[in-house]
């Protein structure tokens, strides 16, 4: 097994870089899974800083810049994701940080010292997670998103609302609904144009959504779906025999709606890259449809959900009857206690739940992990309107927000 | 509406007290939901310190000790429980402690002060959590029980070793299989005399099993079953026409084998209360069969379980196929990681989701709560196996426990 990749590593974990960027881990060496030689001990033939240039999926030849064409009986193609580009002018400028290689993460680590003030420019989930990095370095951060609220795309507004207070109160100024035009400074970045007007900023965080990096596949001929990620079966196999991919260089169809997402989480890609090493090694695995529990940290809150939102179901044209319950994590009188608030969507036939969203101060992860196996089972409303739960003063409060919320729902099925 | 109790309180949060006389909370005062003037303001008329005496089912008529006979037109029977009674000689000794009463657990918080040496006879889950408070009042402990390992009638030898391994190094005694024989000591316990000799102590905390309180149903003819709980329907009806009962009191049969079970937790109870409530008062609910989901803090551990686990499934000749897992609970290098095992037990014919048990450092509560639903929806190992799950360092790893425990199941399918 050869792996060709273009980085200077592999298998570290980059979504631990913002936290390093924010002081809670203390070094980018702990982000990194084994050490080069143990994948060489192990048998793995990486080649790094090696570009792939094109795949004739006819000869079964990969063409690598430096060593020529090399056969393949077996692809499997993880090119990933870029940020879509902002395509500004000015955007050459030093001070512009797509948060992504871990080697740039720590040359970028040392400029963070150096910067009083920031902009963000639109607000995807790693930029929230910088927002908070660069609170915690004392930098004055402006986010300029064209949604109307954080993360407009995958949240609720009333779900999302703790977060935009937690912002303000550390600082942080918003600007929704406007948008970055230009980056200017002389070789440097030093300030950022907006619809707003000019923002003073010695830093730019380009926090644009995740677009499939597919173009060695385009080039190819493999066939790419309407996201732009490449088209794979159950077994991850693409249009071209023996190619196989997985990660977010891949579109993957919704449980729910059947239409096909990209930009899915490290989780999804993990799942995706076992399956597909799995079916390219001759055995069988099959890869389910995605219900999408996502979770994270925003600020002091915890925000998550499963499939979709009121904002995303309205906007698919998805009927549905939506309940909230405010909760609390513990018994109200145990330190630690944190708030909950669970919401609930579910088909107005069927009654199943069709998505979840869920802000608090603890166990929002695990909720999403639940409510998501809770979808795809064909769950009801009723059933989470009867569902148990632990109660102990410590760890869990008598009445679960789950269970709060489900009963909401059942309450708006009767008006 | 008029309350009947035999206490000088109503609906304080009794599961709370252990965590006072630990010092996590910091008085008696916090577990109180409401004062008496709230509950007369909302018309409730609660009589304390008042002992109904008897239930005349026919005529529909309590006796009150003191107020006379009172005609009910529904009557809803909340009578809980009591600890097994260990029937010992010495057991009026002063200084044995049944933890329940909070009037009683104010009066026994000032003695702690005192004492320098407990025995805990008998390590039900009351118990545990008592064993973790007089730890932190730095009180020498030592539990005598007949059983093989802490609360051997739910949790498996494997999830609660880590449990015993932290005790043993908070300095905690314990003695398994063996038992408490008298209680010593000259007016006040001095010593508690055991199988396996005596121990000074002037403390002793009766941890026995719950049994329910159901002495006046039974004077009443109302039926009661075979853990001497009350019979119910769904609507928690008695045997008698217009008496409810609910809580500790009553048995309730089990999701999966059926089985009635009594001594339930807090949220059941409550659930049960509500049920009941409804129905008596001319609506209908039903309450379902229960599958259990159970968890506690024992030490630093989280501690919890649904329905069976590989001892309780072998004690009532169920088959099964287990797998465990040794999981993580948020990214290996993000603080305040903890460690967490799942272990998931499986129907041999069906592949449903039978039972689990969980021991870890957090999102024990909602991961139990998971999977009582997952068990009583016929969630199948499977499904388990290929679940999707939040990846975000700080709040989730890599790999959810319960789906590595699935696919440890599915690998111990195949053998």
């Amino acid at each position: 097994m050869v792996v060709y990749t273009q980085f200077e590593d592999v298998a570290y974990s980059p979504c631990g870089i913002p936290f390093v960027h924010g002081k809670e881990i203390e070094s980018f060496d702990r982000l990194f899974l084994a050490t080069k030689q143990q994948y060489k001990d192990q048998g793995i033939d990486v080649h790094y800083e090696t570009t792939v240039e094109s795949i004739d999926t006819k000869r079964h030849v990969i063409k690598v810049q430096g060593e020529g064409e090399v056969r393949y009986d077996k692809l499997v193609l993880a090119t990933g994701w870029n940020y879509r580009d902002p395509n500004l002018p000015g955007g050459d400028l030093k001070g512009i940080y797509r948060v992504k290689n871990i080697q740039r993460a720590r040359e970028w680590d040392s400029f963070l010292d150096t910067v009083k003030s920031a902009v963000v420019v639109e607000c995807g989930l790693i930029a929230v997670e910088m927002v908070t990095a660069l609170v915690h370095r004392g930098i004055k951060v402006t986010v300029v998103d064209p949604g109307p609220w954080p993360m407009a795309e995958v949240v609720d507004p009333d779900i999302v609302d703790p977060v935009r207070a937690g912002w303000a109160e550390a600082g942080v100024t918003t600007l929704w609904g406007e948008q970055v035009t230009a980056f200017g400074g002389n070789g440097t970045l030093s300030y950022v144009e907006t619809t707003a007007g000019r923002i003073e900023a010695e830093l730019a965080i380009i926090g644009t959504r995740k677009v499939p990096n597919s173009d060695l596949a385009r080039a190819a001929g493999i066939a790419l779906g309407g996201t732009g990620g490449i088209v794979v079966d159950a077994r991850m196999q693409t249009s071209a025999p023996d190619v196989y991919a997985a990660g977010d260089c891949t579109e993957i169809p919704h449980g729910v709606s059947g239409v096909p997402l990209q930009g899915l989480s490290g989780s999804h890609a993990y799942a995706q890259g076992k399956t597909a090493g799995i079916n390219a090694a001759g055995a069988v695995r099959e890869y389910q449809p995605v219900y999408v529990p996502w979770a994270m940290l925003a600020g002091e809150w915890m925000i998550g959900g499963v499939s979709f939102g009121e904002t995303t179901a309205s906007a698919v044209g998805m009927n549905y009857v939506a309940g909230t319950a405010k909760g609390i994590t513990r018994a109200r009188y145990y330190p630690g206690v944190k708030p909950i608030t669970v919401k609930l969507l579910a088909d107005p036939d069927s009654r199943c739940l069709i998505g979840a969203q869920i802000v608090g101060g603890e166990g929002v992860k695990e909720r999403a992990d639940f409510l998501a196996v809770a979808v795809r089972a064909g769950i009801t409303i009723d059933d989470l309107a009867t569902m148990e739960n632990v109660y102990s003063p410590a760890i869990g409060a008598l009445n679960e927000p789950i269970q709060m919320a489900a009963l909401a729902v059942q309450q708006n099925f009767r008006r």
